[in-house]
């Protein structure tokens, strides 16, 4: 149906195909996904794999030609090991209904894309997501203990183990992870869950400027504390949350960092925080779990607040911790430069930030200002020492840059094992690499 | 020299070569490797890399026909960032030179083998090294932020980068760690340092038998505790370490585990430890620093006590953590059927187990009754849902056992990528896969 085809085109980056994929295969089984590689494999049609389409470069967009293999339909959570505090999950399961289900045993999947309540594991997996507590708890690859995939000619691998440690071999989990549906598609995914943490404590600290915020938060690592949450907006992106949810976060600086702290010291850490962030901004320690919960909440609608003002594209740079400032400055400097409409989040404890940037209706982001100060941000970061890509991937968006980052041996390795587990190309032509 | 040759040709596993090296390069730089692995690939020469030589499982064994690579020498360390919390070090540098540095700023290098004091790391990059505290900090995956590599043709690549996150491409970082010497040969690492804890809190645990001192563990980890060091040493290892110490653990109990809290709940999660440990055996606090480094020397010096019995094969299984028990009872069931001697230690709270088989000087770890034992072991392993091999790598030991663990498939895959990257097959033959 051409509804289907319209929905499975594109997915949350702000990139619009020229054109519809030819077809949507929706699996709900392994077994679909073996016989959809297969007969893709046989007549060499190029397939786009998906899961939930919240991506957010445009990995999962697909074009005429393509075909489209959808595994949200596969989203059953087959077993909870409370003992041994791991899941194994079918692709499609949401990021948040692992959490609630974990939650029962008093558990927790740590990696949490502000997107949790939307974005599949599979996805999560083919990125290699982050969030805001990979800073403590590591990204997906430490989350992912083993992996069935499907590779391009049908057959099944299984990569990884239950075991927390194991050195059999290459690690092929990890090289599947972040491949962006490029090496195979994830069928079933082991996952290792975490107990909740038994205190959390929270602090919520304003600054007259995003500068000082992000110089307050290098202090934090400085200082070696390592919170399980830093979360950085600038002023703008405060008003864009007022504005969406009548709070009035702005008003109170012009620059906002939460600060979360958790485990048996958690507060005995928070003391260290507010001792470094006290000289440089006006910090208040969250009164209760409710509190601290609507400063949370305040950070996870930023995105959608922003998509109010426009279409929203979200960069995704990284840099060592150290450079925070010099990044936000930077930022600060290119969008009065061009034009362009750039608000800056960050998960700071980590030095990964995603600039956005909103778009008017006819812009786009391919092409025009927004490519530009694209670009302008990644050589940014490049030149601080950083990344292009902190955990959002490559996919189509940000191809142009990849060599300028990695170097051309690594592109060339990276071809080399692509090719040789993929020799037909059929598996998300174009994306990745 | 004839000496030279003959000291490269073998490392700690207990393997003994049939004949040896032909030759052994000392690489002092970078250089030195391109040029000896391109002019390995000019002439189709086998070549070995080498660290400092303590593997455990003959990756870096040589004989006849091949050349050895030796980068023991290339040993400096070439940055500390305090503010990045990084080192960028050459391969040669040993582990405990690392943390000697790393403490001048406060911090420390988490992957802490055994052999701390004498492997190198290039060589624990090589394994996928491990250790005391890696259920807390992660093995060396975790700590390996980015990698200047020789490949087989000589051409230099680069993996990973120097921010916390990033997903630019394939992980080729995680993909050369644990690839014992196949993929390629490391020139420059640059590693993750993290703050020393400003706690740390020790208790020491007796139980009757090492059954129970294994569901002690595993009750420890249930309780979601965790420690940054929890070590289970059984009642013959206890043994032999006051023969060699002049101490006297034994006398305490027929199995010990010794279990460390860190950071700013140090205390509090201690005394969690204490309620969960109490009812199953006598547990005392260490009473200071001092006491608590002579339990941690009685574990580090397990090994070399051991040595002092005969020659050594440490076998190297993991397990889900909830099966140290049955482990633990299958280990002394092995040891009764097959007469071969098996002392059991074991990094507890990852359920990754170090049985030692002490051999008689006439008697093989590639042949006859140790190596019945060492294939029970892994089957035993296997047979509750784990591992051949936790942190010590396949080299030429595990061989035999690998595909039963990874499947044809796996195997398949990693031998596709070997290929893909080492065409001529000059690194490492025979090893790894």
């Amino acid at each position: 149906m051409e509804a289907d085809r319209q929905r499975v085109s594109t997915d949350r980056s702000g990139f619009v195909p020229d054109s519809l994929p030819d077809g949507v295969v929706f699996a709900r089984t392994p077994d679909d996904v073996v016989t959809t590689l297969r007969m893709a494999s046989e007549h060499r049609i190029p397939v786009v794999p998906r899961g939930a389409g919240t991506g957010l470069a445009a990995a999962s967009s697909s074009r005429a030609g393509e075909l489209v293999l959808d595994v949200s339909g596969m989203n059953r959570i087959l077993r909870i090991d409370p003992q041994e505090q791991l899941a194994v999950v079918e692709p499609g399961v949401l990021n948040a209904d692992l959490n609630a289900a974990a939650a029962e045993y008093g558990l927790f999947y740590a990696p949490d894309p502000a997107s949790t309540a939307i974005c599949s594991i599979g996805g999560n997996i083919a990125t290699n997501a982050g969030g805001m507590r990979c800073a403590k708890y590591g990204v997906t690859r430490e989350s992912v203990l083993a992996l069935r995939v499907i590779l391009a000619d049908g057959r099944e691998l299984r990569t990884g183990r239950e075991t927390i440690k194991g050195v059999s071999g290459y690690d092929l989990n990890a090289l599947m992870i972040g491949s962006e549906g490029t090496l195979g598609v994830v069928v079933e995914a082991t996952l290792r869950l975490r107990p909740m943490p038994v205190h959390t404590a929270t602090v919520a600290a304003f600054f007259p400027d995003v500068t000082t915020a992000a110089r307050a938060a290098s202090a934090v690592v400085a200082a070696r504390i390592q919170p399980s949450v830093m979360e950085l907006m600038d002023g703008p992106t405060l008003e864009a949350v007022d504005m969406a949810m009548g709070t009035g976060y702005r008003s109170k600086g012009g620059a906002f960092l939460l600060v979360q702290t958790d485990g048996f010291g958690a507060f005995l850490e928070q003391e260290v925080v507010m001792d470094v962030l006290e000289p440089l901004g006006s910090c208040e320690k969250a009164v209760d779990d409710e509190h601290a919960a609507a400063l949370l909440t305040a950070r996870r609608e930023a995105i959608p607040s922003l998509e109010k003002l426009g279409r929203v594209s979200i960069g995704d740079i990284g840099v060592p911790r150290g450079r925070l400032a010099e990044v936000v400055s930077g930022l600060e400097e290119i969008s009065a430069r061009t034009g362009v409409r750039i608000f800056t989040i960050a998960h700071a404890s980590d030095g990964n930030l995603h600039p956005m940037i909103v778009l008017d209706p006819e812009d786009s982001v391919t092409s025009g200002p927004a490519k530009a100060a694209l670009g302008e941000m990644f050589h940014l970061a490049h030149k601080l020492g950083g990344t292009l890509t902190g955990e959002h991937g490559i996919g189509l968006l940000k191809r142009d840059w990849l060599e300028e980052e990695v170097g051309k041996v690594s592109l060339e390795v990276m071809n080399t094992i692509r090719t040789a587990l993929d020799p037909l190309g059929i598996l998300n032509p174009g994306k990745g690499l």
